[in-house]
């Protein structure tokens, strides 16, 4: 597994409205997200609108991939856009930021 | 689980270091922060020292309480402190940001 974790910046005047389209994602979004191999994956935000996502995958580029062609991922990232600065004329999941991972502690299966 | 995702900001002029002490932890810190329950524990790091963490523990407030009893914890964020921002007199492990959760998709086990 590859663990991933992005940032992007959510526009502070529409946090609130972010917030509440995430506590209800359309479930063929969250079907698509299973599909293509993204797993673990949550969203955190700071209360300035810097927004951290991590999620943990078999192949980064797969699971990118895989999204691109879907239908209902082209729906939701243009419903998304508005809600992000910088972004320019691209998607969320094409403008994130990844960052670069420096230690990691696996999962302890035995306590 | 609870998943955690905290934000620290390391001192641009000691990422290289920062980085190099973290492919090295010491071996009685990693299994201290097994003992406690922190598991899954990433560092994640933007160019400019910006530092984010992600974890998965049963219980956070026993993960820190537990950590802070560490006599090796001790001596590893009294090595740690220089690298930060802003942590006045504080522990890196007392003075994080802890970001709200405003998302999750579960793991898949069945794929």
């Amino acid at each position: 597994m590859q663990r991933v974790c992005f940032l992007l910046q959510v526009r502070p005047e529409r946090l609130e409205e972010y917030k509440q389209r995430h506590r209800a994602v359309w479930p063929d979004m969250l079907q698509a997200l299973r599909e293509t191999g993204w797993t673990n994956y949550s969203l955190f935000l700071r209360a300035d609108g810097l927004l951290v996502g991590y999620f943990e995958t078999p192949d980064l580029a797969a699971a990118l991939q895989g999204m691109s062609q879907r239908e209902v991922n082209a729906r939701w990232q243009r419903e998304m856009a508005e809600f992000f600065e910088n972004l320019g004329d691209r998607n969320p999941d094409e403008g994130f930021l990844q960052l670069e991972e420096i230690f990691h502690l696996p999962e302890t299966h035995d306590s």
